[in-house]
């Protein structure tokens, strides 16, 4: 990773990192001055996704919690679950769940320029399919809004 | 990369990677049976993406010139330009246009695995902005389907 | 309010009027020749929204018992509810919820002009949020259709 | 029906078909060497429609049960889907249900033309409404997509 | 064709029928009451699809020259195109065009039964696919609303 | 208008008055510290629409020329939009235009409570309907985020 690191980037490559990849990057994103969290989710019910991403940026303190930074993170987690969902906000109504890894990234657009303030980035990252194992395939979103 | 690649993961990091880190994702891939090619196209018009990853893909001989082949590529495209675009597939029409990376990756859905057949896989990475330079934030989509 | 008045300014206003305007734009709009009625519905599930108004939209005689004036009703609702979702017509199942003031009016587009029959609005105006108290913000939406 | 029939039209008339007119669209689609299958499905769930396609067509042999057809059919419902629904793919959350004859067909796109493969042909006609009887209209939907 | 004829199944016959079968439906269609037309529609831009239709529909005089009229075909034209389109009303803008087939039917939901007034049908068949001679599939959509 | 002001009806109440309402509003507001504009748009393009409004709510100096600002600007615009469209953001692509009257308002989500910082709304209110004069119906919009 060069020194043009973005947040869009940051929370891409912190979503689909294997596990021994991972702390590469939150150390790389931390040198940086971004506040980064990855965590896991998995549902049949799309407010079980949005309830996990929320629950652990309050908890880690990537957000306060105060409305406008909720509601910055609650579009962020919206956009990147169109991403998922490719079309229709919708998981188990149309039989089919998802198995998620998210990454929550807070800090400028690009690295080292605050010029333009902070930005969140929320990526989600694992697959999508029928409720049968291994019937399934990847998916991937990200979403970015100002705080 | 470890042992446990999969052909989503490949289509985003070879989309989100710098020049100097493609090189790595194009040998690994290749190593893996994949097929990849990793383009460029931005436009207010949204047609114009869709046109550039399908002659680039063709060209390239990554699908074959055959309907069902381009059926596929086709919907791939337009799953990962839903998450460019995170709700509504319009670009100019809303005043706002994107400067994308694309990658197209076609094989296995897990390296190795050839029991379910080919997939093929479309990254989109970038930004979206107003037509103003510097007034964009990044974007992702990715779009997988059998082949 | 002067003499042009329309059906939809007359959903809108009654919609967002406060206790104390209210009579104001009731007394106006039966002077006009209009049925109007107001309510109240607030849920996570987009169905009691919809139930509430039909409900109370035929309980006060604003359409009658019949397919053909319950279908536009639905399709009136329908179109509001859309400016109150905002691209995805979902409220618990993307963690959301809604609390609103709902007006139905019946009678001509343009106050006094019958020339092109019947029309029913209807209006949603409130808030959507978070679960959690204040977490919200202001929403509207208006739907028209011909009875 | 002539010669130039076709996976669409087949599974069009199939779906409209009363009980004595569907032997002939059967014997006709089998002699030109489809698969076919008609089965009914009603509910305010969409997960019991797709429930419903899916578990005929893998028991009549229609697909295999391998995740790439699987895939297919999937898609094929939900593009058929949304001729039914016709812009929110949702049922009973926005108070409405669906009364439903579906049809599968599996062949080439034209009679006969077997160049360019197998296709699978979804179609849903029935009615969609209030949970009032006799307050519903026709709908009627069509998805295909290559196996 | 038995007497339980329905506007829907007429507007879905008469569009998919060839040019030997349609005389039979239209002569049914009329002995029952029923305005049927049939035309023909061609596009990259969806707006000419709208035109073909509502011009049609107005010189046959199967509308009259009224909003209220006007408005009904309108809304019939979009929810068949949402079959056409499955997801998102783009043709051009996603480059995809449409080579079609339209009817319009205007009378009774069920034949005979006037008890519910008049309800107007438009179906819409033909084909997808990219700007390539063969590269198409076939789709279908079907809109219903009362006039 | 009583002291529970708040910044939705603040911008719904100034799209829908009529010239000599409007002047009560604007007093109204701005006592209560509110930037509010009010302007006129309408075209079969939906970018002229976003035009219109970031051109105006930049010259009025209601959000500064950053990207931030910018970009929650465009977002509120494009949700009051979604009101305005109900379900798909077209305009002239599938046969409609629109006549619309907007009003953006910058202030806090309640008259006089800071605690949560400066929010903007944009309000949409007008006819859409076909490129025939007097076949339109109205529509409205609101669109609120953080700034």
């Amino acid at each position: 990773m060069n020194s043009d690191m973005t947040i869009g980037k940051l929370a891409v490559l912190l979503a689909v990192s294997s596990n021994n990849e991972e702390n590469k990057i939150f150390k790389k994103g931390e040198e940086l001055g971004y506040k980064l969290f990855k965590g896991r989710a998995g549902s049949m019910d799309g407010e079980k996704i949005f309830a996990a991403v929320e629950t652990a940026a309050k908890r880690r303190g990537i957000i306060q919690n105060q409305y406008r930074e909720e509601h910055t993170l609650y579009h962020s987690i919206l956009d990147a679950f169109h991403g998922v969902c490719r079309g229709e906000l919708a998981l188990g109504s149309i039989l089919r769940s998802v198995g998620l890894i998210f990454s929550v990234v807070r800090g400028p657009r690009l690295a080292g320029d605050y010029s333009d303030g902070e930005w969140l980035a929320v990526a989600l990252y694992g697959t999508i399919g029928a409720p049968i194992k291994g019937f399934e395939h990847e998916v991937m979103g990200l979403g970015i809004n100002n705080i």
